[in-house]
């Protein structure tokens, strides 16, 4: 079988890590790379991702440096980190050489659950208006495709299991270059 | 001035990351890389890297893939991991067409002083045994040269500025290919 790069995309407070986390479980030699992890390797001299494209792409750069690796070495790759669809056929068109499957998948949800979910989070996690302008940015995005969305406010909590099964198989969120 | 990557190795134990993270302070604009934080990118079917050469060899590659991105966007590198010889060598020898240096200090302290840090841990973060091990297996080296050990024993953890500013400014442990 294809090894196969997911990217879990969606504003924050969507469910993007535990939706990764518990993908992550699915497949027998799988790895997990967290965006915002990677992001906080520079420490001095960087810049805010979503306002200085250099910072930015250096993350992507990262990102996509230790994606190569793992399939390299026979991983799938869960990938977890606010998306934009040009970055998703960006990272796509850098493994286009490899035999390899890319899912994007864009967790949404409707604004009220989005300020519920952030409302839950410790004090110092919670996002604010923050989450619900990136929701917006993803649902205002021309060049995002409904096929890569995924609305999860009709899912409870236990139905993760549905939505990992969705990803999984559905082959509409693959990224076709 | 040309930039540097800085190898902060040791035993578990023996103050490596506080090191580190003092350390990367120092510069205008530099990175962290922890080595633990990237041997646990993989999450299903990786081995333990003291026992596994592939995933130590995964581990590496990560690693050079970061800090070679890392010093293209003009970043000094801080990579605080238990790194044995060999491997630094291995480090030094890939980036060897980069007008850079790369220093290697291996943090080391007397069997004493490292049985109390260990138990002065959170109980769940304790080593027991193996920082001692991992202490003997440093020492017992033949490739490890006297000049890139840095004894911290007697230094107070007020001193660490001192420890620093040895780091930065001794040119004894600067890699030599």
């Amino acid at each position: 079988m294809k090894n196969t790069v997911y990217i879990i995309s969606g504003p924050a407070g969507v469910g993007k890590s535990t939706t990764s986390q518990t993908l992550v479980q699915e497949f027998e030699k799988s790895a997990y790379i967290s965006g915002d992890d990677i992001s906080h390797i520079p420490v001095k001299g960087r810049g805010l991702p979503w306002l200085d494209q250099e910072s930015l792409d250096l993350i992507w750069n990262n990102i996509l440096s230790l994606t190569s690796n793992l399939l390299d070495y026979g991983f799938d790759v869960v990938i977890d980190y606010v998306t934009f669809p040009s970055e998703a056929a960006w990272l796509a068109e850098k493994l286009k050489h490899r035999d390899i499957k890319v899912v994007y998948v864009v967790l949404l949800v409707d604004d009220e659950t989005i300020v519920q979910r952030d409302r839950l989070r410790p004090e110092e996690h919670q996002m604010g208006e923050r989450s619900l302008i990136l929701l917006h940015e993803f649902e205002r995005d021309g060049s995002l495709s409904d096929l890569n969305k995924l609305y999860t406010h009709h899912y409870s909590v236990d139905q993760l299991p549905e939505i990992i099964k969705e990803i999984i198989h559905n082959e509409k969120y693959l990224v076709r270059l």
